[in-house]
């Protein structure tokens, strides 16, 4: 698809970049936007013991497989439908269940490390950086993690400090110095996303890619 | 005029919100937007002697008179036309010269600390923080104030460290919360400012105030 146009919106666990993503998706029909989640594409732990994929580093760029990622999204800018995989958490595989997703207008991608990538960052048109205080990214967490996933507060304080944390501050956070706008406090920012969605929504009025 | 924003566009010194503000402002005709500038209400220093003068700290909140801004932009938001003083930074006082300033849809304020002071910010439908790297800021400034302004680099130094570094950090940089966007690198920043045109273009659209 010619005229097509790719935002990224990446940031830290817990900053709300899936909210914004999601409220930026769901501006638009399903013919004119699609949205490709990093999450998707973890890679498949099966040939570990259940011990080893308990110690394995979910926050490094080593747990994504961004070659897939980007050939998916390379893809989709050549009007090619995709099967994007699905992951299953539990068990650390991909289900088998394939979601088609077809190209459209506007392709907007979600993920920590999205800009952290040079090979996936090097595609968006527009960056946008969810930037939220640490304090108030972690305790959303910590709710998601022992409310919906029933994990201890023991278990979620130990993998945020030896991986969460340190795996943040060397790869998402240093990637923000690559966005082209940035915002503050996440998904509760209405007057951002709006003027988000009125940039695309004038960008889709367009007969040609207009320069972004 | 029950119908206009009003966009705030703060950041330091340097930073690129002047930039930022008149290419907003540029992308509207004269009478959708106007520009009001926090420089023009600097306190006139003419009880000073002229040493006094020289040590004055420009970058203190007490050098610009707020009060008469919050009234001239309480004003627009009245529908009245306001007469910004002109002020010389040659004499430290007013010219003046006042400029007629017609009410718009659309205002435009922009200046280091309009965000630090309460009264000045909650005039605000959008808070912009235009966020450069200090570096950065500090190489536009000392160009500027050698090349336009025929100032020594010693002079210049001084000042830097004297009250513009340590006054950015207590009033400037802090206001940086309050942001509901942040746009980095100033104005080179060309996806960020077509982001806010297109918002703004689509409230010029509408009859009736929508939620920004």
């Amino acid at each position: 698809m010619k005229n097509c146009i790719f935002i990224g919106v990446a940031g830290g666990s817990g900053s709300g970049k899936t909210t914004v993503a999601h409220n930026l998706v769901k501006a638009f029909s399903e013919e004119d936007a699609v949205l490709v989640e990093q999450d998707a594409y973890y890679k498949e732990l099966l040939h570990l013991t259940v011990d080893e994929r308990a110690l394995t580093n979910f926050d490094h760029p080593n747990a994504i497989e961004f070659e897939l990622m980007r050939q998916h999204l390379n893809d989709l800018k050549n009007d090619i439908t995709i099967e994007r995989p699905t992951y299953d958490f539990k068990t650390h595989s991909r289900s088998g269940e394939n979601m088609l997703l077809k190209p459209s207008r506007i392709v907007i991608v979600e993920g920590i490390l999205i800009f952290a990538v040079k090979e996936i960052r090097d595609l968006f048109d527009v960056k946008i950086f969810v930037d939220t205080d640490a304090d108030e990214m972690l305790l959303r967490r910590i709710e998601r993690d022992i409310k919906e996933r029933g994990r201890s507060f023991d278990s979620v304080k130990k993998q945020y400090l030896n991986t969460v944390k340190p795996m943040y501050l060397e790869f998402c956070e240093p990637s923000k110095r690559y966005a082209d706008l940035i915002i503050p406090r996440g998904g509760e920012n209405k007057i951002a996303i709006s003027m988000i969605i009125a940039k695309l929504k004038r960008y889709l009025q367009k007969d040609v890619v207009e320069s972004v």
